[in-house]
């Protein structure tokens, strides 16, 4: 007799999009004439560029030849990619990584939804509230939590509340945590670390022998030079954290699918009899073991994110994006919306009027100014009372919304 | 304190490929004027088809344009894939599957990798003995075995043998067995499955409440019409089994990455508590939630091998290493090799002279012939004493192959 995995019992139905999907398509069908404009999903709307096409292009024809095809590659990314990652993202800002701590895959949720499998049950996880989905999730899929409550919390996994008093970086844990996600730039809040935050955070983990789980997917939009890019800008760092990139909101990859994962050779945790263990090797286990690398043509596109033109194309895409981002802070302080984020990422994160529920908020929007966003509670009980707008749209319909939120938003 | 998943300590050495890898290494440093031919790896050689090259360039300059530009797909897929699969890997032989059934991905490594975790880690495996290592290890890593034995067995797994004596289709399970791992047209042993040897499975699993994981990755080499490619051409199948199939090596896509999971929604299985589950709401929450959906000039590539020409340009790749498989097979049976396979399959088997110890007749082989292929023992216990060849070459490496093993292999 054949069991199924029964934490997934546990797991509250994938509401948050869905829902918003159906208020839409109900709102769209009551007001056939009315365009809709859509800054809730967080997905790019800008092409490839044409570093990234042509070197695509390049590759495809390649497999198309006898001398040119290429098979199974190194599950690990071709160290043409790799080269790339370790001079550009690194090297550049004095870091020093290896070829053998950098792992290329199609996708920061896969990253950060696999990397829980190599640690054991019994690790307490730690997540800043409101969170990127995908980490809780996976863990209470894996079994590290109890029953979902009706607070909005699971049972056994440890939430730290990030909100406008504490600058949405909340404090370290109060009780025991092991694996420990943070997010900077944050989705959805939007805030970065600064150096003497993710410093805590570093001392922290040394102290009490826990790990970082560190999503750095929107590190290019960070637009100030003393903000760290990398949590291994922080000494140490490299024996307590393991990070994650993507080209997905970098280089418009959310349809093409690159990204990598960190995993320092210093990295090192307990067997269950508590000797030390090299995390490194586990991950480099588990990821020839369950993938195949990514897609050759891919790797190649994301290498030519790395040249001269590339990058430079690259840039101005990140800048058209926080540039909307800035407009979108600009136009709503202007009618006295209180709002966060968008200087250092894609996201603004708004209080919303009077502490209004923020699916409240979403009918009001949606209702008098035809704008999605998402309400804050979809990422988990303390984005109660905050509403996300994404700054990924084309320029024309940014400022419409913006218009349009000024003028017919009764607030 | 962090502790790691400790089931990994279990694994044994990634043993295989490395070995050989080093054997061959050591030999051609020794010789370096001799050319090694090398039929170990189970990888194609043979370029991209034409039209999948057109449909992926045609996709990524799509990609590149602001009308043409896609982000997140449907991490399931795009339907134009998926209506694809269903009219021309289903509906064409009498098969009726749904949209809903069809989970798109980017390898079947990764597919049947990851479908155990949906499952209670209380489950008892089985699988043919020898078998594609990805089945065993997977399991090995979520907790589902004891230690590694001596013998090359974990406890707690149950293993099928497979050998010239039961004609490579092991009988059923005399203890329990709740996940059933089939792979036919079998790697590594070439052999496929009967409709009844199938229909004699499809029945265990429904009086048992056994679920079948049934690898169809090499199903496009089956010769004779009367063979099934889908185990859903087993009535109540539908009902015990999940297929993995893969574009890896029906159109060369080892590099380039697609492949597809079938989940029927009449699969159910039980929770802790006794109650039928239905299994395809879980594999779509597994899926959603940490994979984001495959490239998308890569799912165009993959719809491309349905178009009239795609098929016909596959045909011609198929048809050309299964007459490789048929060269070798000829060749070798002339100076009385007992082989199997080589029909059905792109893999040959071979019964090592007198029972030679199998990574002894590598070195046989790499010394006197100086070609290379597998050791059955990499594949598990029952393989020892049998020996792998790939029929994935160009022609005239094959054909030079069978001539050096012919006339300079010392029997």
């Amino acid at each position: 007799m054949t069991f199924i995995n029964d934490n997934y019992l546990k797991l509250k139905a994938g509401y948050l999009f869905p829902e918003i999907g159906r208020r839409v398509k109900a709102f769209q069908e009551a007001h056939p004439k009315i365009e809709i404009i859509r800054l809730g999903i967080g997905d790019v709307v800008l092409p490839l560029v044409p570093a990234v096409v042509q070197a695509m292009e390049a590759a495809v024809r390649e497999l198309g030849t006898p001398q040119g095809f290429r098979g199974y590659g190194p599950e690990q990314g071709y160290p043409f990619l790799i080269d790339a990652i370790l001079e550009h993202d690194y090297r550049s800002r004095g870091i020093e990584r290896k070829r053998s701590e950098i792992f290329v895959s199609d996708g920061s949720k896969c990253d950060t939804g696999n990397i829980q499998e190599i640690f054991s049950i019994k690790n307490k996880i730690a997540v800043t509230d409101p969170v990127y989905p995908v980490y809780v999730d996976t863990n209470v899929m894996a079994g590290r939590s109890g029953a979902y409550l009706e607070s909005g919390h699971y049972e056994g996994i440890v939430y730290l509340p990030s909100h406008a008093a504490n600058g949405f970086n909340p404090d370290l844990p109060s009780e025991r945590a092991d694996l420990i996600y943070l997010c900077s730039p944050n989705n959805p809040t939007g805030a970065v670390m600064t150096r003497e935050a993710l410093r805590r955070w570093v001392d922290y983990a040394r102290t009490q022998e826990a790990v970082i789980l560190f999503d750095a997917a929107y590190e290019a939009y960070i637009t100030d030079a003393e903000l760290p890019h990398s949590i291994y800008e922080i000494p140490g760092a490299d024996e307590v954290a393991i990070e994650f990139r993507s080209f997905s909101k970098t280089a418009g990859f959310t349809g093409t699918r690159c990204a990598y994962t960190v995993v320092p050779e210093a990295l090192k945790c307990r067997d269950a009899a508590g000797n030390a263990v090299a995390v490194n090797p586990l991950w480099n286990r588990r990821h020839t073991t369950k993938f195949n690398g990514v897609s050759y043509p891919v790797q190649r596109g994301a290498e030519a994110c790395y040249s001269l033109e590339g990058k430079k194309q690259i840039r101005e895409q990140i800048d058209y994006y926080l540039t909307n981002a800035c407009l979108i802070r600009e136009g709503l302080a202007k009618i006295g919306i209180e709002l966060y984020g968008g200087v250092h990422a894609p996201y603004l994160w708004l209080k919303t009027p009077r502490g209004m529920d923020s699916w409240k908020f979403f009918d009001k929007l949606l209702g008098e100014a035809n704008v999605v966003g998402t309400p804050g509670a979809g990422f988990g009980p303390s984005g109660e009372a905050y509403f996300r707008l994404s700054a990924f749209g084309f320029r024309d319909k940014i400022e419409e919304a913006i218009g349009r939120i000024q003028n017919r938003l009764k607030l």
